[in-house]
């Protein structure tokens, strides 16, 4: 797993586009264990006033209906450490590791993720933590709509 | 809580309507603590394709983008116990509590929900586990895709 990875790169671009489209900056990318990208997408809130896209369940949703043997050794690659919802995601299709841009904003279920057999990588990427701290500066009550707190 | 709950009725009616439409038979209302109705829905792998739009999550979804505390002290409810996916978004959004109209074609997060501070309700329901059992019984292959098992 390192950075140069196709599917790190499109998480990290769709961060960007997120960024870009005054959403919020999270994007991740599903590859498959031969390395074929399943899908791609990034955090819809704003733009589709959606609850539920966050990255990982647009990139989920953008690779469409699969059978469960799609999802075997796949990599889930995501910008930001994964909330509640998005390491569930994870272990409901049982893909074999969430790979982590970066965990400095936001702690999400790792520990669980372990807990339940998926490898966890994590990477400290300046961009992503950019993306998040210039987000939660201009927009504070946004994050927290996104994250359910307060 | 009870069977008279008008969320309750939702998740059922939504379940029908699932079954109705040849889709996966599993609905969701999510109830604000003041009794008002956000949001309901049920799963919509076959009607659209969708790998994440599971009961919960549709219910979610239909509720729209809310502040925090509008989950405060609301109830899920799901005719089907939730999956590791629906678990983690009920405990994002930090619901008060999960009723569950049945359990017994499928254990999900109920356990983690305890564990993360969310009340879990389960009844017996006959017509939900009804719905599920024809619905196994046709498309077997259907109902292993949407929990990603082979």
């Amino acid at each position: 797993m390192s950075k140069s990875d196709p599917g790190y790169v499109a998480a990290v671009e769709e961060a960007e586009a997120g960024f870009n489209e005054g959403g919020v900056p999270i994007g991740a990318c599903l590859v498959a264990k031969d390395g074929t990208i399943l899908g791609r997408g990034h955090n819809m809130r704003v733009q589709k006033g959606s609850a539920t896209l966050h990255a990982e369940i647009s990139a989920l949703e953008n690779s469409g209906r699969l059978p469960a043997n799609a999802y075997e050794g796949a990599t889930m690659y995501t910008s930001l450490s994964p909330c509640d919802m998005c390491t569930g995601a994870c272990i409901l299709y049982k893909v074999a590791r969430v790979v982590i841009a970066e965990n400095k904003t936001f702690v999400g279920g790792e520990e669980y993720l372990k807990q339940r057999g998926i490898e966890v990588v994590v990477f400290d990427d300046e961009k992503c933590k950019n993306f998040m701290k210039k987000f939660i500066e201009k927009t504070p009550e946004l994050w927290n709509e996104d994250i359910g707190e307060q």
